[in-house]
């Protein structure tokens, strides 16, 4: 998670929110990603689908078995859709999203009907993914007065 | 839906199932796709990423309120998300898809919480669409006797 934290960081450079994340498979980084919606100008630039893309490439495969994905803020129902799509076996988010989480928050991911079933486990590095977007929003607040 | 079957056929050159999808706002196309998942190796390459994208990147931005895209299938979960996260309009779509549509087949689209509020209608030009599929996969198990 420390290093999808540093990723989301990345996402500053374009004003975006800082949201990160990380697919590992065999103890190995093999996708990387950080949202870059205001960046690219895309409903679709977040974190985790630059990831799957990027672990997609590497692999040859759009199937990523066996691998787990670590994202700062658990993910929307897009994204809970494509880490489904791409079999990831395990799913580690940070901070919660009241607005627009598919697994706990907004969305319960056990009442989606999936094809594969994904464990997941939240709250990892809990604080300091939130305190990450919470500083991000005050600086921005700050700003725009 | 006759543009979005047009680009459908554009998915067979890469042996890619054939799915299209047009995104159309004032009476103009302004996004296309089809599905490119066996081509770019991309559990995220489905034509409505694809068309997604695309609108965007043209409208210079990542909400494409007043749009309505045609796709030959029935959307998934992730492609769901996306159409929802982007604001979309209305959703027409041909074939039904049993295995993995997210509006009216394996998940019901009225039973997922959602933040934006979509119409959609489905069974436009659905033999034309459901045939295209039936053809490749009919074809696929040909050559591979």
């Amino acid at each position: 998670m420390k290093e999808a934290i540093h990723y989301a960081k990345k996402s500053l450079l374009s004003d975006d929110v800082p949201i990160g994340c990380v697919i590992v498979k065999n103890n190995k980084i093999i996708g990387y990603g950080y949202n870059k919606k205001e960046k690219l100008h895309s409903p679709i630039a977040h974190a985790e689908i630059m990831a799957i893309n990027m672990a997609s490439k590497n692999l040859n495969s759009y199937h990523l078995e066996g691998s787990d994905i670590y994202v700062t803020l658990e993910p929307c129902l897009m994204c809970v859709g494509a880490i489904l799509n791409s079999r990831i076996r395990n799913l580690y988010f940070g901070a919660r999203n009241k607005r627009f989480g598919a697994v706990v928050s907004h969305q319960k991911i056990e009442k989606l009907i999936t094809n594969h079933n994904i464990s997941y486990e939240s709250g990892i590095c809990e604080k300091e993914c939130a305190n990450l977007i919470t500083k991000f929003f005050l600086e921005l607040r700050k700003r725009s007065k």
